[in-house]
This record gives C-alpha cells, sequence and structure tokens, in this order.
C-alpha cells in the first residue's frame, strides 16, 4: 500500500489521479490533498478519500472551507505556501502527486525532494523553470522523479532496463494541436474557444492553450532535457496527429522504442504510481485495426514560433527558460482573458526574452526573481 | 570480446551476421563456422574470419573443401551432424548463431544449451517442432535464448526490465507479403517467382516463400509461445504493409512498447550479439517523416489458410506443431522446384495434420520419428 499525497487534486490531472486511486484501493491510500482555490469539489473528495490533512492555497478560501466543513469531519487544513509544503513534507507519504499549475507547484517540489518523496510529476513547468536545480537535489536526495506527462511517461516507459548512455536520441511525438495545418494568417484571428478544442486529449485549459501554440510541446523539450539528462539538440518534436504512439527512444545501434496507447492521461497516471510494477487496468485496449493508420509531419516552427522560442531558451541556458515559461503563463491567462490575440503570446515572450539579463547557474532565488521580473514585464506590455 | 560460431555462415542470416561482426571487431571474434553444402562461399568466410574450425554438413562437399583449401590455411574440418554438434559445443565459443534453415537445426542448439552457450536463435523451426524441449532444457541449463528474428528480437526489447507476467498480449507485425489483398481465386495461379518477391525483407528462399503464404507469421506464432511462455491465445497477428514497427507487447495496464526501425536484419543480429548492452551501428536511422504513414489489418485467415493452420496446431499441442513445420519445410521445397502449387501447400499441411497421431509431451525421438514420417507423408502425395 502506497500512501498518496495530491498538490492540484481538484484539476484535471488530480481528478483522474483520484480515479485511479478509486479503482486501486488496495495498492493505494489518500492521506493528503491541497487545492489552489476550489474548496466545494475539494469538500467532495474529503468525503471521498478522507485525507487526514489538506491545504488550501487561498487563504480566505481555506476559511472559508473550514466554516462549511461538516462538523463531523475531523481534518487539519493548512493554507498558502506554508500549506503546499506542509502537504508535500508529510511524514507519512510515499508519494507526491505535484498537479498544481504553473510554477507555484516549484517549491512544495523541492521541499518533497528534500524530504525524500517520490515525485510523480505532472507540473512541467517546475522542470521548465528549474531543471538544474530540482534534478540537482532529486540525484543528491536518491528520489525518483517519475513523469505523468504522456510524453515523458511514454519516454521514462522505453526506457525500461536501458542503460541511458545508449541513447541516440528522444523523438517527442505532438499532435499538432486543433491549429495543425493552419496558415499564419488564419491564425490571426482565432479565437480562445477555438485554441480550446483540443483534438484528442481532455486537459486543463493552461495545457490546452499551450497545445494551440506548441509551447506545450517545447515546455516538453526542456522538461525531458532534465528528466532525462539528453542534450536538446538530441530531442526532436515529431507531430502525429492520431495521439497514439505518445513518444520514441532512438538508441545509438538505431533501434526505436515506443510506447502506444490510446490518449487517457490514466494510464501514465497510474503507471506512475504503480512504478516499478504495472497494475490490472480496465482503461479501453488499443485497437490499431480500427484506428487503422498513424501519420507523422514535421512540425512548422515558421507558423508555431513558441516552439522554437522554446527550443533557443534551452540552448541559451540559464534563466532563459525561466522567463519563457513566467512570460507564457501571464500570456495564456491574459488570452483566456480575451485581452491578447493569438500571436501576442510568441511576440510577447521574444521581447521579454530580448530584454532579460541571463544569470547562469541561477539559484533559486534568482530563479523566484527571474520569474517575477518576467511576469511584470509582460502585465506592463500588455496592460 | 565475445567469440561467436555461427551455424549457416553464408546464408542469409550468417552473412549478415559476418558483417555485423565485420564492423565491431572489437567485440565479436569468430572461432567456428558451419555450412549446410556452400563451400565455395565458405572458403572466402575462412580466408576473411580466421575461424579455427569449420564444418560442412555434406560429407562430400566437406571432402571437397579439404582439397582445395590452400595449404597455408590451417583448420579442422568437420562434416554431418557430428560436425555440426562440433561446432555447438565448443570450449570456446560463447554465443552460438543457429541460422541453419529448417529442422536440421534442432539438435545441434540442444547441443549448445547442454554446453551452458548462449543462442542467437535465427532458427525458428527448432522452437516450433520441440519448443517444450528447448525450453526446458535452455531453462534447466539457465541459458539465455536470445531471438533474432525481427518480430521476436522487437518484443524480446519491449520486455527489458519488464516483469513477464504484467503481459497481456504479443502483437506479432506481419507484412502481408507479396500477396497482400489478393483474392482466393487470384492465388490458385501464383508461381514462385512472384512468390520470392517480398515488398520489404530481403531473406532466403525457404522464409520468403513461408511470408507468401503467412506460414511464417505462424511459425513466428508457436516461436513465441515458447520464447516468451505467453498462451497462443494471447498472442495476435497484425498486418502492417510498412514492416516498420516490428512487434508489440500490450501489459495488463493497458500500454503498449513497441520496437521501430527500418527493415534490416542486421539489427536484430547486432542486439542479440551485443544483449544486455546496445552498440552503436551505422544502419540507415528510422525517418518516419518521410515513410509518413504506418497502417494496419487484420490478417485474413480464408485467403491464408497456413496461419490459421498453425494457431490450431499450437492449440491441439503435442507433436502438431512438428507435423506442421516438417510437412511445410517439405511442400515449400517443392513448390520451389515447381512440383506444386501454391494453395497446395496449406492443403496437403491439413491432410497431414488430420492423418496424424498426436503424441503429448514427446522426446526428442518421437518429436524426429514424426518429423520423419510428416515428411515421408508429403512426398507420398506429392509424387
Amino acid at each position: 500500500m502506497k500512501n498518496i499525497a495530491i498538490l492540484g487534486s481538484t484539476g484535471s490531472i488530480g481528478t483522474q489521479a483520484l480515479e485511479v486511486i478509486r479503482n486501486n484501493k488496495d495498492d493505494f491510500n489518500i492521506v493528503a490533498l491541497a487545492v489552489n482555490t476550489n474548496i466545494y469539489k475539494l469538500l467532495e473528495q474529503i468525503k471521498e478519500f478522507k485525507p487526514k490533512i489538506i491545504a488550501v492555497y487561498d487563504e480566505d478560501k481555506a476559511k472559508k472551507l473550514k466554516e462549511i466543513l461538516p462538523n463531523n469531519i475531523n481534518i487539519e487544513i493548512y493554507w498558502g505556501m506554508e500549506g503546499l509544503k506542509a502537504i508535500a513534507s508529510l511524514e507519512e507519504v510515499d508519494i507526491l502527486i505535484t498537479a498544481l499549475v504553473g510554477m507555484i507547484g516549484l517549491i512544495p517540489t523541492l521541499e518533497a525532494i528534500n524530504k525524500g518523496k517520490t515525485i510523480a510529476l505532472a507540473n512541467k513547468e517546475t522542470l521548465v523553470t528549474a531543471g538544474s536545480l530540482v534534478m540537482k537535489k532529486a540525484k543528491e536526495k536518491g528520489v525518483n522523479i517519475i513523469p505523468v506527462d504522456s510524453e515523458h511517461s511514454a519516454i521514462f516507459q522505453c526506457l525500461n532496463g536501458e542503460d541511458n548512455k545508449s541513447i541516440e536520441k528522444l523523438i517527442l511525438t505532438a499532435s499538432g494541436g486543433p491549429f495543425r495545418n493552419k496558415t499564419k494568417e488564419e491564425l490571426l484571428t482565432v479565437t480562445k474557444n477555438e485554441a480550446l478544442k483540443h483534438p484528442n486529449w481532455s486537459m486543463g485549459k493552461k495545457i490546452t492553450i499551450d497545445s494551440a501554440t506548441l509551447m506545450n510541446k517545447g515546455l516538453e523539450v526542456i522538461e525531458a532535457r532534465w528528466l532525462f539528462d539528453i542534450d536538446g539538440d538530441n530531442i526532436d518534436v515529431l507531430v502525429h496527429p492520431q495521439s497514439i504512439i505518445h513518444s520514441m527512444v532512438q538508441f545509438k545501434d538505431s533501434s526505436v522504442i515506443a510506447q502506444l496507447g490510446n490518449p487517457d492521461m490514466k494510464l501514465p497516471i497510474q503507471y506512475a504510481l504503480s512504478y516499478p510494477n504495472r497494475i490490472y487496468s480496465n482503461f479501453e485496449r488499443l485497437d490499431l485495426v480500427k484506428i487503422s493508420s498513424l501519420t507523422f509531419e514535421k512540425p512548422d516552427m515558421d507558423t508555431f514560433p513558441c516552439l522554437k522560442l522554446a527550443y533557443e531558451s534551452l540552448k541559451n541556458g540559464g534563466t532563459y527558460p525561466t522567463v519563457l515559461n513566467a512570460a507564457n503563463e501571464v500570456l495564456v491567462s491574459e488570452f483566456l482573458n480575451d485581452n491578447i490575440k493569438f500571436y501576442d503570446i510568441p511576440l510577447y515572450i521574444e521581447k521579454a526574452l530580448e530584454k532579460h539579463s541571463c544569470v547562469n547557474n541561477p539559484t533559486l532565488e534568482e530563479i523566484l526573481y527571474v520569474d517575477n521580473w518576467s511576469r511584470e514585464f509582460i502585465k506592463e506590455i500588455v496592460k
């Protein structure tokens, strides 16, 4: 029986993780849950999964939850970053699922690593913004960081029993998002509702917009660089509209190992929890006869400049990825609020990258400073 | 440095194995070669690879080789089944590549297993005809049997680091051969030259005809059953005309792992020799953008009854697969000699299967007896 805590239990990954845990009660036990603001959904989860401790990032919401909590429920409630850190460092937790959206996941993740917890990492921004720092700490503490992203889970599975030194290339597949094959001109006027219609995956809003700009794939390239300790030049992106091959590893003998499945986040979530074992699931089985054809294309980095910006930030190193990520977080939020247009996202990110003074081998404080600088810079432009 | 012996060094697999060894002289060293009859090609190989011992199955050819061998070459020459056994049991051999075509490979393979040699198995008939016996002996002696067939090598690679108990299904891919999408009527009149034109793979004649009838896939299903200890009901065949995905494993959590590559036998040969490591190769890298599309179909067992006969033989067990294999060997040879038509192959195999008295849990002697019975039965029909 593994004891699990979830940061971000009411989001898309969090609720799917709870579904996996609900179906495998003999294997997994929830001890703690943390959310950003959604206390009503959290209350339902508390009733079902009976965690001992919870945290709500938003202090007002935490206090509100205290008020509405039924008398017969005895539970500790924390809030703020201290609350998230408390959940992340709980003595009895074996695996921490980090499924908060954005940069907010970084500090609690570092805290959990410090305490030797296995990390099921669904918060890619953590590695994008501070990969060097996080992986160094994980190595120091002998902590396993198991990816939950379908692409990285695929690579992680393909590397089972293999020597990392045999890797020649990682091949991240990309659906191409809702705007694949659209021209630059057509993309000038797309709306947020069009961008939110992902062809294959059901995900949160932030990542769905990132999929439309291909920034999601760019962030994944940076994440893969840190997770698997591979140079960015050896990480390829391959557009594969059906999202059946979730990613691949090419080895130095030319052999390619791939992981396939229907697009369902529950599989990589379950694998991260059951690793190194596999446990039975009732997920729909892959039917390649029905799917009939898998196709592949080159990504179009001219039409989707976010991917190019991500590769460049990785190559430039230091705090470039931090700026990229922070600027993107703010811009996606502004796009979702109808304050900017689709192509303003790469345009403004590029401005932030150009303007910023890079710090090489940044400390946590420097990363937090640059992250904040980037957000303020973007807010100033958008205003 | 691993010391290698090859049974069948002048055949398709044998010459490709020597090509791999030529390109990796620091890793592999040839100590012995054995052939069926082709002494002229063997002589060239002797000059290049300088084995200490060789064997020629055909006694007259062995004596002829002695005559034509240059004086400055000092080498032991053996012949007959005793010769093959001598090569297979050589003290200094680490890996024996069994690349003889057909049933003839069985006894030397058993001999090598007895002596604790690692087997790089390219002779699928060995496992088809006597899988239970061979695998039991290998287990007893703690011997690794590493498949060289591209499909089984793919599965072997997909199972790296995985627990065999997690397997739900093996998925063997099949190109469909030169006659995919042909109707039964069209196949009534196909010639051996049409059957010898494989769309993707360059292989020996026996296996190329087997690919045209789909018997090759049937034999592979039986081989997989023994290699991976999986019930035949859990081995699927999937037609995949591009031969890029070489095979797949579906696990009980629904995840599918696949191995991909260009159709080139040198990769599985090299992997069998380098296992558990991977070594650099200069083989052409997979280019999925160029390939553009991978397609999948159900196999048509009505039009290609050999595949159905193989599944049925596996299900019936005992000496059924022995009869299937022996009858098929004779019939392919008769087809190559223009003595029978394409559909006579499954027709006569079915007759042999119906006629034979099954022996359950057969001994080696019983297998050899039934094998011989099946050959004689077929020869009688064809006469």
